[in-house]
Protein backbone atom coordinates (compact mmCIF):
# COMPACT_ATOMS: atom_id res chain seq x y z
CA UNK A 1 0.00 0.00 0.00
CA UNK A 2 0.92 3.76 -0.50
CA UNK A 3 3.89 4.46 1.67
CA UNK A 4 5.69 7.19 -0.34
CA UNK A 5 3.86 9.54 0.93
CA UNK A 6 3.92 9.33 4.76
CA UNK A 7 7.14 11.17 6.13
CA UNK A 8 5.84 14.25 4.12
CA UNK A 9 2.31 13.96 5.97
CA UNK A 10 4.09 13.44 9.01
CA UNK A 11 6.24 16.26 8.69
CA UNK A 12 3.61 18.06 7.77
CA UNK A 13 1.33 17.31 11.18
CA UNK A 14 4.38 17.95 13.34
CA UNK A 15 4.37 21.83 11.40
CA UNK A 16 0.59 22.09 12.26
CA UNK A 17 1.50 21.04 15.69
CA UNK A 18 3.81 23.47 15.91
CA UNK A 19 1.81 26.20 14.50
CA UNK A 20 -0.62 25.71 17.29
CA UNK A 21 1.74 25.70 19.88
CA UNK A 22 3.77 28.72 19.02
CA UNK A 23 0.26 30.44 17.92
CA UNK A 24 -1.01 29.84 22.07
CA UNK A 25 -4.27 27.77 20.11
CA UNK A 26 -6.36 26.42 22.69
CA UNK A 27 -9.15 23.80 23.05
CA UNK A 28 -11.76 24.92 20.81
CA UNK A 29 -9.66 27.53 19.02
CA UNK A 30 -10.31 28.01 15.52
CA UNK A 31 -7.20 27.03 12.65
CA UNK A 32 -6.53 29.67 9.60
CA UNK A 33 -8.67 28.36 6.66
CA UNK A 34 -6.61 26.20 4.40
CA UNK A 35 -5.56 28.19 2.01
CA UNK A 36 -3.63 30.50 4.77
CA UNK A 37 -2.75 27.16 6.92
CA UNK A 38 -1.01 25.66 3.75
CA UNK A 39 0.96 28.44 3.36
CA UNK A 40 1.64 28.96 6.72
CA UNK A 41 3.30 25.37 6.47
CA UNK A 42 4.40 25.55 2.94
CA UNK A 43 2.78 22.93 2.04
CA UNK A 44 0.38 22.04 -0.81
CA UNK A 45 -3.45 21.90 0.16
CA UNK A 46 -3.55 18.05 -0.20
CA UNK A 47 -1.20 17.34 1.28
CA UNK A 48 -2.59 19.64 3.99
CA UNK A 49 -5.91 18.04 3.48
CA UNK A 50 -4.31 14.44 5.12
CA UNK A 51 -1.71 15.67 7.50
CA UNK A 52 -5.11 17.21 8.95
CA UNK A 53 -7.20 14.15 8.38
CA UNK A 54 -4.29 12.28 10.49
CA UNK A 55 -4.45 15.09 13.54
CA UNK A 56 -8.10 14.30 13.30
CA UNK A 57 -7.95 10.64 13.86
CA UNK A 58 -5.46 11.89 16.35
CA UNK A 59 -8.41 13.80 18.22
CA UNK A 60 -5.74 16.63 18.17
CA UNK A 61 -7.97 18.70 15.48
CA UNK A 62 -11.83 18.43 14.89
CA UNK A 63 -13.38 19.72 11.57
CA UNK A 64 -16.83 20.92 11.72
CA UNK A 65 -18.61 21.17 8.68
CA UNK A 66 -19.28 24.71 6.98
CA UNK A 67 -17.10 26.18 9.95
CA UNK A 68 -13.97 25.15 9.71
CA UNK A 69 -11.09 23.40 11.50
CA UNK A 70 -10.60 23.44 15.26
CA UNK A 71 -8.30 22.13 18.28
CA UNK A 72 -10.66 19.21 19.51
CA UNK A 73 -11.61 19.11 23.12
CA UNK A 74 -9.52 16.88 25.38
CA UNK A 75 -6.03 17.66 22.25
CA UNK A 76 -4.41 14.85 21.52
CA UNK A 77 -5.43 12.13 24.02
CA UNK A 78 -6.67 9.62 20.99
CA UNK A 79 -9.61 7.02 21.97
CA UNK A 80 -7.48 4.05 23.46
CA UNK A 81 -3.75 6.25 24.01
CA UNK A 82 -2.11 2.84 25.80
CA UNK A 83 -3.38 0.36 23.35
CA UNK A 84 -5.40 -1.46 25.88
CA UNK A 85 -8.13 -3.20 22.89
CA UNK A 86 -4.87 -5.31 22.30
CA UNK A 87 -5.18 -7.04 25.44
CA UNK A 88 -7.23 -9.96 25.14
CA UNK A 89 -8.29 -10.71 29.19
CA UNK A 90 -10.50 -7.95 29.31
CA UNK A 91 -11.42 -8.98 33.11
CA UNK A 92 -7.64 -9.41 33.64
CA UNK A 93 -7.49 -5.99 31.95
CA UNK A 94 -9.88 -4.72 34.14
CA UNK A 95 -8.34 -5.87 37.77
CA UNK A 96 -5.29 -4.39 36.59
CA UNK A 97 -6.42 -0.80 35.88
CA UNK A 98 -7.94 -1.33 39.61
CA UNK A 99 -4.07 -2.07 40.53
CA UNK A 100 -3.44 1.65 39.21
CA UNK A 101 -6.46 3.58 40.26
CA UNK A 102 -5.61 1.89 44.08
CA UNK A 103 -2.28 3.60 43.73
CA UNK A 104 -3.17 6.51 41.99
CA UNK A 105 -6.18 7.76 43.00
CA UNK A 106 -6.05 7.77 47.22
CA UNK A 107 -3.22 10.15 46.49
CA UNK A 108 -4.75 12.43 43.88
CA UNK A 109 -7.87 12.56 47.02
CA UNK A 110 -5.13 14.10 49.20
CA UNK A 111 -3.53 16.48 46.56
CA UNK A 112 -6.94 17.81 45.79
CA UNK A 113 -8.18 18.56 49.67
CA UNK A 114 -4.65 20.38 49.34
CA UNK A 115 -4.99 22.16 46.60
CA UNK A 116 -8.64 22.86 45.36
CA UNK A 117 -10.23 25.76 44.49
CA UNK A 118 -13.63 26.58 45.82
CA UNK A 119 -15.27 26.42 42.45
CA UNK A 120 -13.98 23.24 41.86
CA UNK A 121 -15.28 21.96 45.37
CA UNK A 122 -18.80 23.59 44.01
CA UNK A 123 -18.50 21.66 40.78
CA UNK A 124 -17.17 18.41 41.93
CA UNK A 125 -20.68 18.93 44.35
CA UNK A 126 -23.01 19.44 40.96
CA UNK A 127 -21.45 16.05 39.49
CA UNK A 128 -21.99 14.17 42.99
CA UNK A 129 -25.40 15.06 42.74
CA UNK A 130 -26.06 14.67 39.18
CA UNK A 131 -24.60 11.34 39.93
CA UNK A 132 -27.06 10.31 42.74
CA UNK A 133 -29.98 11.70 40.46
CA UNK A 134 -29.20 9.25 37.73
CA UNK A 135 -28.49 6.45 40.06
CA UNK A 136 -32.14 7.08 41.49
CA UNK A 137 -33.23 7.23 38.05
CA UNK A 138 -31.89 3.76 37.13
CA UNK A 139 -29.83 5.77 34.37
CA UNK A 140 -26.71 3.86 32.86
CA UNK A 141 -25.61 7.74 32.00
CA UNK A 142 -24.58 7.90 35.69
CA UNK A 143 -21.10 5.64 34.83
CA UNK A 144 -20.27 8.97 32.37
CA UNK A 145 -20.99 11.41 35.28
CA UNK A 146 -19.21 8.69 37.50
CA UNK A 147 -15.76 9.23 34.84
CA UNK A 148 -16.61 13.27 35.15
CA UNK A 149 -16.02 13.20 39.10
CA UNK A 150 -12.92 11.07 39.64
CA UNK A 151 -11.29 12.95 36.60
CA UNK A 152 -12.38 16.44 38.02
CA UNK A 153 -10.95 14.98 41.41
CA UNK A 154 -7.66 14.55 39.63
CA UNK A 155 -7.88 17.86 37.52
CA UNK A 156 -8.23 19.67 41.43
CA UNK A 157 -4.91 17.46 42.33
CA UNK A 158 -3.20 20.22 40.61
CA UNK A 159 -0.86 17.36 38.80
CA UNK A 160 -0.50 18.24 35.63
CA UNK A 161 -0.22 14.36 34.17
CA UNK A 162 -3.17 13.13 36.54
CA UNK A 163 -6.64 13.90 34.78
CA UNK A 164 -5.80 12.72 31.55
CA UNK A 165 -4.25 9.43 33.33
CA UNK A 166 -7.33 8.98 35.51
CA UNK A 167 -10.12 9.74 32.92
CA UNK A 168 -8.50 7.35 30.69
CA UNK A 169 -7.85 4.66 33.16
CA UNK A 170 -11.57 4.68 34.24
CA UNK A 171 -12.84 5.00 30.72
CA UNK A 172 -11.27 1.99 29.87
CA UNK A 173 -12.88 0.10 32.91
CA UNK A 174 -16.55 1.24 31.86
CA UNK A 175 -15.73 -0.08 28.41
CA UNK A 176 -14.81 -3.52 29.76
CA UNK A 177 -16.06 -4.38 32.46
CA UNK A 178 -19.64 -3.52 33.71
CA UNK A 179 -18.63 -3.44 37.41
CA UNK A 180 -21.28 -1.13 38.15
CA UNK A 181 -24.20 -4.09 38.11
CA UNK A 182 -25.31 -4.04 41.63
CA UNK A 183 -27.70 -2.33 43.60
CA UNK A 184 -24.87 -2.69 46.41
CA UNK A 185 -22.24 -0.92 44.54
CA UNK A 186 -24.80 2.15 43.46
CA UNK A 187 -25.43 2.28 47.20
CA UNK A 188 -21.48 2.22 47.86
CA UNK A 189 -20.76 4.93 45.10
CA UNK A 190 -23.02 7.22 46.84
CA UNK A 191 -21.87 6.97 50.09
CA UNK A 192 -18.58 7.03 48.78
CA UNK A 193 -18.80 10.14 46.87
CA UNK A 194 -20.37 12.54 49.46
CA UNK A 195 -17.12 11.37 51.80
CA UNK A 196 -14.76 11.85 49.35
CA UNK A 197 -16.71 15.41 48.84
CA UNK A 198 -16.94 16.31 52.28
CA UNK A 199 -12.92 15.26 52.99
CA UNK A 200 -12.41 17.44 50.14
CA UNK A 201 -14.68 20.06 51.44
CA UNK A 202 -12.98 20.49 55.06
CA UNK A 203 -8.99 20.37 53.15
CA UNK A 204 -8.72 17.16 54.97
CA UNK A 205 -6.17 15.44 52.88
CA UNK A 206 -5.80 12.26 55.15
CA UNK A 207 -9.23 11.39 55.38
CA UNK A 208 -9.98 12.65 51.61
CA UNK A 209 -6.97 9.56 50.70
CA UNK A 210 -8.17 7.28 53.28
CA UNK A 211 -12.11 7.41 51.65
CA UNK A 212 -11.15 7.50 48.46
CA UNK A 213 -8.91 4.00 48.87
CA UNK A 214 -12.26 2.70 50.70
CA UNK A 215 -13.93 3.28 47.90
CA UNK A 216 -11.78 1.89 45.37
CA UNK A 217 -10.77 -1.24 47.64
CA UNK A 218 -14.70 -2.01 48.05
CA UNK A 219 -15.17 -1.74 44.03
CA UNK A 220 -12.33 -4.21 43.46
CA UNK A 221 -13.49 -6.45 45.86
CA UNK A 222 -16.89 -6.88 44.43
CA UNK A 223 -14.74 -7.10 41.11
CA UNK A 224 -13.49 -9.97 42.28
CA UNK A 225 -16.09 -11.51 43.93
CA UNK A 226 -18.31 -11.37 40.60
CA UNK A 227 -15.05 -13.42 39.73
CA UNK A 228 -15.53 -15.87 42.12
CA UNK A 229 -19.68 -16.39 41.26
CA UNK A 230 -19.31 -16.44 38.05
CA UNK A 231 -16.26 -19.42 38.23
CA UNK A 232 -18.65 -21.37 40.70
CA UNK A 233 -21.11 -21.26 37.92
CA UNK A 234 -18.82 -22.65 34.81
CA UNK B 1 -11.93 21.22 5.56
CA UNK B 2 -13.34 17.93 4.11
CA UNK B 3 -14.94 16.53 6.54
CA UNK B 4 -17.61 14.69 4.33
CA UNK B 5 -15.64 11.29 4.34
CA UNK B 6 -14.66 11.41 8.34
CA UNK B 7 -16.54 9.05 9.59
CA UNK B 8 -16.72 6.17 6.78
CA UNK B 9 -13.28 6.51 7.21
CA UNK B 10 -13.65 5.82 11.16
CA UNK B 11 -16.32 3.22 10.38
CA UNK B 12 -13.42 1.27 8.15
CA UNK B 13 -10.77 1.93 10.51
CA UNK B 14 -12.69 0.47 13.43
CA UNK B 15 -13.69 -3.11 10.78
CA UNK B 16 -9.31 -3.13 10.13
CA UNK B 17 -9.07 -3.31 14.00
CA UNK B 18 -11.52 -5.64 14.54
CA UNK B 19 -10.48 -7.87 11.37
CA UNK B 20 -7.01 -7.87 13.51
CA UNK B 21 -8.39 -8.65 16.72
CA UNK B 22 -10.70 -11.41 15.22
CA UNK B 23 -8.22 -12.79 13.27
CA UNK B 24 -5.63 -12.71 16.33
CA UNK B 25 -3.03 -10.94 14.22
CA UNK B 26 -0.47 -9.18 16.60
CA UNK B 27 3.04 -7.21 16.71
CA UNK B 28 4.44 -7.77 12.89
CA UNK B 29 2.11 -9.88 11.29
CA UNK B 30 0.73 -8.68 7.98
CA UNK B 31 -2.52 -8.24 6.77
CA UNK B 32 -3.66 -9.48 3.29
CA UNK B 33 -2.73 -6.84 0.48
CA UNK B 34 -5.02 -4.18 -0.18
CA UNK B 35 -7.18 -5.78 -2.75
CA UNK B 36 -8.09 -8.80 -0.47
CA UNK B 37 -8.40 -6.28 2.69
CA UNK B 38 -10.55 -4.10 0.56
CA UNK B 39 -12.79 -7.05 0.57
CA UNK B 40 -12.71 -8.25 3.74
CA UNK B 41 -13.97 -4.96 5.22
CA UNK B 42 -16.40 -4.31 2.46
CA UNK B 43 -15.21 -0.75 0.96
CA UNK B 44 -13.41 0.71 -1.90
CA UNK B 45 -9.62 0.41 -2.05
CA UNK B 46 -8.97 4.63 -1.71
CA UNK B 47 -11.07 4.43 1.10
CA UNK B 48 -9.44 1.50 2.82
CA UNK B 49 -5.88 3.30 1.93
CA UNK B 50 -7.41 6.30 3.69
CA UNK B 51 -8.07 4.31 6.75
CA UNK B 52 -5.34 2.58 6.94
CA UNK B 53 -3.20 6.13 6.77
CA UNK B 54 -5.35 7.08 9.77
CA UNK B 55 -4.16 3.77 11.51
CA UNK B 56 -0.49 4.36 10.57
CA UNK B 57 -0.77 7.88 12.25
CA UNK B 58 -2.03 5.94 15.48
CA UNK B 59 0.72 3.69 14.92
CA UNK B 60 -1.59 0.70 14.78
CA UNK B 61 -0.43 -0.33 11.39
CA UNK B 62 3.04 0.17 9.61
CA UNK B 63 3.59 0.33 6.15
CA UNK B 64 6.79 -1.68 4.66
CA UNK B 65 7.54 -0.57 1.59
CA UNK B 66 7.54 -2.71 -1.32
CA UNK B 67 6.71 -5.55 1.26
CA UNK B 68 2.93 -4.77 2.76
CA UNK B 69 1.30 -3.39 5.64
CA UNK B 70 1.83 -4.89 8.97
CA UNK B 71 0.63 -4.22 12.67
CA UNK B 72 2.92 -1.84 14.21
CA UNK B 73 5.56 -3.04 16.98
CA UNK B 74 3.82 -1.22 20.57
CA UNK B 75 0.41 -1.76 18.46
CA UNK B 76 -1.41 1.84 19.17
CA UNK B 77 0.44 3.29 21.65
CA UNK B 78 1.22 6.61 19.60
CA UNK B 79 3.85 9.26 19.91
CA UNK B 80 2.51 11.00 22.86
CA UNK B 81 -0.68 9.54 23.40
CA UNK B 82 -1.70 10.93 27.15
CA UNK B 83 -1.11 14.34 25.32
CA UNK B 84 1.52 15.59 27.35
CA UNK B 85 2.95 18.17 24.59
CA UNK B 86 0.32 20.57 25.16
CA UNK B 87 1.60 20.89 28.66
CA UNK B 88 4.05 24.41 28.27
CA UNK B 89 5.58 24.54 31.79
CA UNK B 90 8.00 20.99 31.61
CA UNK B 91 9.56 21.32 34.73
CA UNK B 92 5.91 20.73 36.42
CA UNK B 93 5.25 18.23 34.29
CA UNK B 94 8.48 16.27 34.90
CA UNK B 95 7.72 16.79 38.34
CA UNK B 96 4.71 15.63 38.41
CA UNK B 97 5.43 11.99 35.92
CA UNK B 98 7.94 12.00 39.00
CA UNK B 99 4.91 12.00 41.40
CA UNK B 100 3.00 9.34 39.11
CA UNK B 101 6.45 7.10 39.18
CA UNK B 102 6.60 7.33 43.08
CA UNK B 103 2.81 5.92 43.24
CA UNK B 104 3.44 3.20 40.51
CA UNK B 105 6.98 1.68 40.55
CA UNK B 106 7.81 0.63 43.93
CA UNK B 107 4.40 -1.58 43.94
CA UNK B 108 5.41 -3.24 40.20
CA UNK B 109 9.11 -3.81 41.34
CA UNK B 110 7.17 -5.81 44.41
CA UNK B 111 4.90 -7.45 41.49
CA UNK B 112 8.02 -8.27 39.63
CA UNK B 113 9.79 -9.78 42.79
CA UNK B 114 6.91 -12.50 43.06
CA UNK B 115 5.56 -12.75 39.36
CA UNK B 116 9.15 -12.61 37.06
CA UNK B 117 10.34 -15.71 34.99
CA UNK B 118 13.80 -16.39 34.83
CA UNK B 119 14.40 -15.57 32.01
CA UNK B 120 12.94 -11.96 32.47
CA UNK B 121 15.52 -11.61 35.24
CA UNK B 122 18.76 -12.49 32.96
CA UNK B 123 17.38 -10.36 30.26
CA UNK B 124 16.60 -7.81 32.69
CA UNK B 125 20.49 -8.36 34.51
CA UNK B 126 21.64 -7.80 30.25
CA UNK B 127 19.92 -4.36 30.11
CA UNK B 128 21.55 -3.54 33.70
CA UNK B 129 24.71 -4.33 32.21
CA UNK B 130 24.29 -2.34 29.41
CA UNK B 131 23.62 0.49 31.00
CA UNK B 132 26.56 0.25 32.99
CA UNK B 133 28.60 0.51 30.27
CA UNK B 134 27.22 2.94 28.29
CA UNK B 135 27.05 5.36 31.40
CA UNK B 136 30.83 3.94 31.51
CA UNK B 137 31.29 5.26 27.94
CA UNK B 138 29.85 8.63 28.36
CA UNK B 139 27.08 7.57 26.01
CA UNK B 140 23.42 9.31 26.21
CA UNK B 141 22.15 6.62 24.73
CA UNK B 142 22.15 5.05 28.74
CA UNK B 143 18.67 6.79 29.05
CA UNK B 144 16.95 4.87 26.21
CA UNK B 145 18.40 1.22 28.17
CA UNK B 146 17.50 3.06 31.70
CA UNK B 147 13.77 3.10 29.94
CA UNK B 148 14.10 -0.06 28.79
CA UNK B 149 14.78 -1.26 32.06
CA UNK B 150 11.75 -0.07 33.88
CA UNK B 151 9.48 -1.00 31.07
CA UNK B 152 10.80 -4.89 31.72
CA UNK B 153 10.51 -4.36 35.76
CA UNK B 154 6.71 -3.29 34.80
CA UNK B 155 6.02 -6.34 32.47
CA UNK B 156 7.70 -8.53 34.74
CA UNK B 157 5.07 -7.55 37.33
CA UNK B 158 2.60 -8.89 35.38
CA UNK B 159 -0.09 -5.95 35.61
CA UNK B 160 -0.96 -6.03 31.83
CA UNK B 161 -1.87 -2.32 31.63
CA UNK B 162 1.14 -1.05 33.75
CA UNK B 163 3.79 -1.76 31.24
CA UNK B 164 2.88 0.79 28.46
CA UNK B 165 1.63 2.92 31.04
CA UNK B 166 5.30 2.99 32.82
CA UNK B 167 7.34 3.26 29.35
CA UNK B 168 5.45 6.28 28.47
CA UNK B 169 5.56 7.91 31.66
CA UNK B 170 9.54 7.48 31.71
CA UNK B 171 9.74 8.27 27.76
CA UNK B 172 7.90 11.85 28.64
CA UNK B 173 10.22 12.46 30.87
CA UNK B 174 13.26 12.06 29.23
CA UNK B 175 11.96 14.11 26.36
CA UNK B 176 10.95 17.03 28.65
CA UNK B 177 14.02 17.62 31.35
CA UNK B 178 17.08 16.35 31.01
CA UNK B 179 17.69 14.71 34.85
CA UNK B 180 20.61 12.49 34.30
CA UNK B 181 22.60 15.35 34.08
CA UNK B 182 25.08 15.32 37.28
CA UNK B 183 27.70 12.29 38.30
CA UNK B 184 26.24 11.64 41.11
CA UNK B 185 22.49 10.68 39.36
CA UNK B 186 24.66 8.66 37.22
CA UNK B 187 26.35 6.49 40.50
CA UNK B 188 22.95 6.80 41.93
CA UNK B 189 21.31 4.84 38.88
CA UNK B 190 24.19 2.06 38.86
CA UNK B 191 24.05 1.50 42.44
CA UNK B 192 19.65 1.08 42.64
CA UNK B 193 19.86 -0.65 39.31
CA UNK B 194 21.84 -3.09 40.52
CA UNK B 195 20.18 -3.54 44.39
CA UNK B 196 16.92 -3.42 42.67
CA UNK B 197 18.45 -6.37 40.32
CA UNK B 198 19.42 -8.23 43.47
CA UNK B 199 15.77 -8.07 45.26
CA UNK B 200 13.95 -9.38 42.22
CA UNK B 201 16.73 -12.06 41.29
CA UNK B 202 16.19 -13.25 45.25
CA UNK B 203 12.54 -12.98 45.29
CA UNK B 204 11.82 -10.12 47.68
CA UNK B 205 8.90 -8.10 47.07
CA UNK B 206 9.31 -5.93 50.12
CA UNK B 207 12.92 -5.12 49.87
CA UNK B 208 12.12 -4.69 45.98
CA UNK B 209 9.94 -1.68 46.75
CA UNK B 210 11.27 -0.11 48.96
CA UNK B 211 14.90 0.24 46.84
CA UNK B 212 12.67 0.93 43.86
CA UNK B 213 11.08 3.71 46.51
CA UNK B 214 14.77 5.15 47.18
CA UNK B 215 15.66 5.33 43.06
CA UNK B 216 12.65 7.17 42.08
CA UNK B 217 12.79 9.47 46.12
CA UNK B 218 16.41 10.31 45.05
CA UNK B 219 16.17 11.17 41.47
CA UNK B 220 13.00 13.65 42.39
CA UNK B 221 15.05 15.29 45.08
CA UNK B 222 17.91 15.82 42.60
CA UNK B 223 15.27 17.45 40.08
CA UNK B 224 13.93 19.55 43.15
CA UNK B 225 17.39 20.41 43.81
CA UNK B 226 18.67 21.71 40.23
CA UNK B 227 15.15 23.77 40.40
CA UNK B 228 16.02 25.36 43.44
CA UNK B 229 19.53 26.02 41.95
CA UNK B 230 18.25 27.53 38.68
CA UNK B 231 16.11 29.92 40.50
CA UNK B 232 18.61 30.61 42.78
CA UNK B 233 20.84 32.07 39.76
CA UNK B 234 18.21 34.15 38.09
Amino acid sequence: MEGTAKSLIEQTSESILNYIITNNLTTGDKLPNEYKLAEEVNVGRSTLREAVRALVSRNILEVRQGSGTYVSENTGIVDDPLGFSFVKDTLKLTEDLFEIRYLLEPRVAALAATNATDEQIEELDKIRLEIEERIGAFSDEHIEKDIEFHKLVSEMSGNVAMSNLVSIINQSISRYYDYYTSNRIKDETIVSHREIMDAIKSRDPILAEDVMRIHIVTNRRSLSQNKKNNLKKE
